[in-house]
């Protein structure tokens, strides 16, 4: 289920995208927002967060939210701690799962997921498609201790919706860093580029809100496709 | 002249790079370190929001302020909205101006600095090396409204600085765009990479606290030698 700041976002989403605040590239104040949804200033803040978040506005100290130019160079988007299912909500977003199975971590694992040699780990490979287009190759590794079940028909969907719906689970913060590499021959392939071309590479290790740490994944980006937006 | 937090950031950065929080991977508790520099929580909480700010710790609600393993591959480390400059105390940092010229803007830096044909704008380019090592070509564009007067001293040191101590002006926020690029041949040679080689790209259009942009810049990082840490 949604939270009331959620269904919110998500209607000012809506109406950026509609059009409706390009006279001034700017939303309406707190007030006017609190007025219009009916309801709490907090309420209002959260909302706008998750806009800020995505990528789809940014606020100036003092004199309000501002509009971003989000399509103006062709590019599909800003990716956050959900990775793309949650940012592309006028998008259609798609799965194929290119592999689904449980191994036991290596060294490099057992220290980014802070597990045992001994716990079980579910390996996922997947292939992510905007609009029809594959942009975007994932391969996550989730610790079977707190994720106890998965299967191809929830990780063609969103996993963390069903962690969150289904198993109830919080979750928490991620520590992500963002590079550069180079495609190899076959990753290149499957979404439609050169051996050698760049990718933008994104590592997360997502942690529980109580910190146990459950999903260590490396996503790799189409370089032509996806730009990352960030304020500081 | 630096503020006490940032004193005391710079302290307890040189704290965690001797390995004084190795053991914990964590830094102490907010009532440890207001009575260990004597000042408010408020003064370390600005400290800490320094040092998140530059990847070198994370924090996690409820649970305190965790280290990032910064060096572990090799990589400089983070860059926040004064680029290069703050995030490396420890390293040497310097820049060789390889250009510094008045233009005239086009259609696109009249939109990105929201000018006029008519304002005046210096042109800055230069390569920046980190340790003896050449890592970022820059290319900035300043209004000259805002910062009259550039030369080539100024642009070997920090730009950033001088505009804040100097030209006492309130450096606001970044509006930033961070994605991939192919290098071309005459970029590839100045940083030892071969032209296609990938490059971690970032745009930033920066505005005073009061909302006016004075710098649009693109910086091309050595792919191989520079990550961004981000949370969230």
């Amino acid at each position: 289920m949604q939270a009331k700041y959620e269904k919110i976002a998500e209607s000012l989403r809506g109406e950026i995208i509609e059009g409706k605040y390009n006279k001034d590239k700017k939303l309406p104040t707190e007030e006017i927002l609190m007025k219009y949804f009916d309801v709490s200033r907090n309420t209002i803040r959260k909302a706008v967060d998750v806009l800020v978040n995505s990528g789809c506005v940014y606020r100036v100290q003092g004199s309000g939210v501002f509009l971003r130019d989000v399509h103006d160079d062709g590019f599909v988007g800003s990716i956050n701690i959900a990775g793309l299912t949650k940012n592309f909500s006028r998008d259609e977003i798609k799965s194929k799962v290119m592999e689904l199975s449980i191994i036991t971590p290596d060294d490099n694992l057992i220290s980014k997921l802070e597990c045992t040699a001994e716990s079980k780990i579910y390996y996922v490979k997947r292939l992510r498609y905007v609009n029809g287009e594959p942009i975007e190759i994932e391969e996550s590794y989730y610790n079977k201790d707190i994720v106890p079940y998965l299967n191809r028909e929830i990780c063609e969907s969103s996993i963390f919706n069903y962690m969150r719906d289904d198993l109830k689970l919080n979750i928490g913060f991620a520590n992500r860093i963002v590079s550069c590499d180079k495609l190899e021959k076959f990753e290149a392939e499957i979404i439609n580029l050169n051996e050698g071309d760049p990718c933008l590479k994104i590592e997360n290790v997502v942690a529980l809100s109580n910190g146990k740490k459950f999903d260590y994944s490396i996503e790799k980006y189409n370089y032509l496709k996806v730009k990352l937006y960030n304020i500081t």
